[in-house]
């Protein structure tokens, strides 16, 4: 082990996403043989204050203001972007030109010309790029991948993706940044639609072709968060207008001819982080709940649903961790994200999914609001009365 | 007891819906306490043999083999029609206009036109009638719908309604009746689609006001069933062309502003007959899979959903059962919807749901279809590679 | 089918039993094709006017008031008992005696020597004799032999068999009957722990050699029962003494080896009728909940658990009601043991469970209550203080 | 955060428990906010080779191949037993006599005695102590607890644990470790047994004060696994006894009245870490099954059963963690062990469960032992053959 290659990681963001990529990065080493052991270098974050003491928390050696400086920095051979999808193309392409590796968190970015940007930059740079839709690694989403290349399931016909979550019910959750279309782009079709996209073609290996959406924001106005209201400097206003969607549906078409419904919501009350998603094949179906996220559920044929509970040593990622029986956590999805994207790196290969995976998801998101917006694309019910069609 | 006034029934028809509704004819009056005492009086089918082997297995007293004797008897007051959608509007007009009550099967008519003139017979003919939606009379079905009327969900937010089989997923699966438009009118549409559309307004008390459609026939030559060989005449066609859809998925706009799914297919490979539904309101959600048909899931603010086991005696029809815990199966639907017939008769009142209501569904099947077949509904995803849109 | 013999049926007691046995009676011709036509002569119950209510509801041709003129009656060859355990032995040796079939609800009696005193009439006499263990009749339990008979679940290590109820957690529910020694023999034990030991022995083809058990009563004063206060004659007094088990455990061996667990309770608040059933082997194991009565859960090796929802053609019982996915109810079991119970008839052999089995079962309960009694046959753990060990 | 006191950490063993534990001590402190920082001083191995390997991968700073010397170390002041149960007591009492606070992992000892030997040495140290029931930091046991003390489920009366796994099923897995007495003290009884014991009293707040039990060992004679071969040093010998039993079954009764039933058992085929338990109480109920860790069933009076996802801020320990929905995996339980016992440590007070409680449940294990040991405790039942009993 002691002709392992070290490698400085650099993060950008240390809010949610930084604290669960910290604990992959922290983690990986013990868990996974890899040919490079990395180092988290330093962490950038607006306030030096606040990014002192995550760094302090959360295992960073040094501290940045300014994200460019970590993308300048000698020991920083990889980038991590953790921020809003509103500064995603603008760190990437500038990480990629300084010659690091870039892992960047979904959406890609928050319009499709941006996510072309990087796919551009990725394309012409020598370091690596990967963006970072943790749930192709559960185990059970990998597993599942696994049967359909494997023809168990046949000829798929269905696919059934949801992502259901209720944290903005109440009218009075705050106007927080993911609420707003300058720094989201889009609400839960951006946050949390792109990774039904991309689970549903990870696991199939099919593309969305076509779609038909309907979106809707159910709640239009929202008090201001905290960090609303330090960057609007409006004064008086109470409250702000949601400039993104609650929920987007959207039914479609895949490239191998399957139909497929999608559904990403904020509003459905009791589902906590419901990634679902079911497939049904000509010799058999699939499906699976990140709320119960240990589990794959399988038919071949006659015989029912299998609840398979993924952790033999056999199934994906699981034999690294524990006996079978003894569940992960959604915080080993991106321990084994990292994982696979060292791996690349030192293989010198372009981990997946790629930033060209992330423009193509943005693709589909792009697509939604397009027919979403079109009003002529739905058919009224006839609610003629009687009298009036005699 | 002894003043209780029978009732004559004549059946149309004796496949799978005319043994299940004998089922609930024969034990209504054994654990409901009617006004009304159904008399099992004859059976209709096209074979004498047939019909009267079906008459003795399942208890009618007679048999006709033309349905317009059976319509003119007058040991007959109450007229269930068990037979394809191709001859309802023929066999309910009939009946309507005898002075009978009129039972239909579901779904209403194969044809708006012909659901219309169905429901202008009922205006003005002195009998009561009724489509027979069976899944209403679930119970956990209509304590569902009791939540909803209660205000404990509060505003409807989403609706996710699915109808799923997999009995045709074998391609050598013969062409019955069930997959030919002149006899179904529709596939998984009419068929199953039919009951989620009811459902799904039953419950949340909205109508479907518009939606945006996609449907599919995966397996189009099918052998020919030895009732389709009957039927051609043709000697030595081995297959025939599968006239239907096989799934239909939609998503639409409810009246009271909820956003809905729904999905209705016979290529669901391990789902034998799950007609589900889930709904999010502002305060609770309920979940409901026709699999498991004695659960209700129901979530009231933070605490999760809970498992009820709808075999309570306050919960809809179960008081009239067994004891708590000791649950129903598919045919007490029947039972209670007769049950529900016979007393809206005795009351003098219009049984729900009514012919207008199959109208009202029926106009929802024709607007799916008119969406599915109007391809510039349908968004299609930029495909460009980046060199085109550089 | 116009060559079915006709055999004329007889039913003493009309309560919970009476209703479901009747709905058994009523359908069991419509759905199987018997070689004997049940007809539903005469039902017996003490008062004239609630007997003949009842069957007027249920069906019933003829009423008496006395079970013994029942059991002469030259119209009835198959006495089917629906009383209370006190007087199972009674009439069923006069019902033998007088060379008529019988079907006697469970346990078969209130003590090993009533028991003992009907498997000796049932050897001598020409009728034919059984005892009502629904459960085994459910297609989920019939298969789960199916499995174990087939060798698919190899050799038996465990059994864990539960029956769990919550009707009485309330102490103020009164002192019916079934918690009254002199009436029901005893408590949950009898009641519904018979169950569970014919079904653990049924499913596994293994006898119960040996046990350790527990009982309890927990709640031990209740307020009389109307029909308690008419029996007791005593005047002022408004509560009596619950003379029976509220709960019994017990721990024991299989004669094949396997070692199991007991359980059943009225005690357990918010399940409702949890016949539950586990079996591990050296090759799979199954489980088992009436509570969803339509699944059984089997593992075979590695895959995890299977749920087979039971309704497929080739299950036992299934492929005479409905399609797939449309489930069975609890009456069905009953609708299955009278099958059963007239093929038997018909094909001059002994039904399965017979008297001999009722009897072991009622061995088995003797044990239970002897072990339950002797305080000997229990380890305290030791309570010394450290200083005492010292 | 700089006022924070470091604390020197040295761990003894490095196998499965010390890899978990390794990763808990390397994450605690990125998400509770402790008094006190863990330093990963040194891991002791006997093996220097493997011992410096594992260190290296996990994260120690140094190793010692004696742990005697680790014990004696300046820079440790908490000693963390991951070896087998026969060396618990001679390493705790010496970390205890050289000052130092001790974690051990469960059971406390292998007898009785030893863990008497550790308690009293706990009691005269100045060091705090701590046994690594690592069960009661899952969210959803802690909350089980809560809800119990709050007086949510009443008087508790029946109490049903389980701890089902099936590793050992194949009769070709070797005698490792685990099934020697000699090194585990039992089998599945002390390893796992140990683990329900604990769950059940911690969570009802009662003891077990009596059992009657059964064990069994299904596989007498096993392969010798490669550490018995070098272990026994007898050349040819293939296979050696299996000195432990492979399941214990025992029921008894808690201190506050409740009647309890225990199984533990590596024969589950298809359960792979089913810890399980089921209370029922006068008001209420609930259920946990560690297979699906993240969910806490509870019934409170009539509406069925709850599936609490146990992730939101205000559930035990979840807070520190994800946003509701995203669960905790197997070793989070560790990681709130350990946050526990700092927080215990930095305040001066006794850690739970201590080595008196370890004793406790020696003690229960005791008690189960001697019972399975004395025949005379079991009723066998009668199989007397009626012409015997004539």
């Amino acid at each position: 082990m002691s002709e392992k290659i070290g490698i400085g990681v650099g993060m950008v963001g240390h809010a949610f996403m930084g604290r669960v990529h910290s604990q992959a990065w922290r983690s990986v080493g013990a868990f996974f043989d890899l040919p490079l052991a990395p180092r988290m270098a330093v962490l950038a974050g607006r306030s030096r204050e606040r990014a002192s003491a995550a760094a302090a928390r959360l295992g960073w050696a040094d501290v940045e203001t300014d994200w460019r400086k970590l993308v300048e920095r000698d020991d920083v051979q990889i980038v991590d972007i953790c921020t809003p999808g509103d500064s995603h193309a603008e760190i990437a392409v500038a990480a990629l030109e300084a010659g690091k590796h870039v892992i960047c968190e979904k959406p890609l970015a928050n319009t499709v010309a941006e996510a072309e940007a990087m796919v551009r930059a990725a394309a012409s740079a020598p370091g690596r790029s990967m963006v970072a839709f943790n749930y192709r690694r559960v185990p059970a989403i990998a597993l599942a991948r696994r049967y359909v290349e494997e023809g168990r399931l046949g000829e798929i016909r269905h696919v059934r993706a949801q992502y259901l979550q209720d944290w903005i019910v109440d009218p009075e959750f705050p106007l927080v940044w993911r609420l707003r279309k300058d720094k989201a782009g889009s609400g839960a079709l951006g946050d949390i639609g792109a990774h039904i996209i991309d689970t549903a073609e990870y696991v199939t290996g099919q593309r969305v072709v076509g779609v038909s959406a309907l979106t809707e924001t159910f709640v239009k106005e929202r008090p201001l968060a905290e960090e609303s209201a330090g960057l609007s400097a409006t004064g008086g206003a109470a409250t702000g207008t949601v400039t993104v969607d609650d929920a987007a549906l959207f039914i479609g078409r895949l490239s191998g001819g399957a139909l497929a419904s999608f559904e990403a919501t904020r509003f459905a009350t009791g589902r906590k982080n419901a990634l679902r998603i079911e497939l049904n094949g000509s010799l058999g179906s699939l499906a699976f709940d990140f709320e119960a996220m240990n589990e794959l559920w399988v038919s071949e044929g006659d015989s029912g649903f299998t609840r398979i509970l993924v952790t033999e040593p056999g199934h994906p990622y699981a034999g690294a961790w524990w006996p079978p029986g003894h569940g992960l956590g959604y915080e080993h999805t991106f321990t084994h994200e990292i994982k696979d994207f060292l791996e690349a790196i030192a293989e010198e290969r372009d981990p997946a999914p790629s930033f060209a995976d992330g423009l193509r998801v943005q693709r589909v998101l792009a697509a939604v609001e397009r027919s979403a917006a079109d009003a002529s694309r739905y058919t009224v019910v006839s609610e003629a009365s009687l009298g009036e069609d005699a």
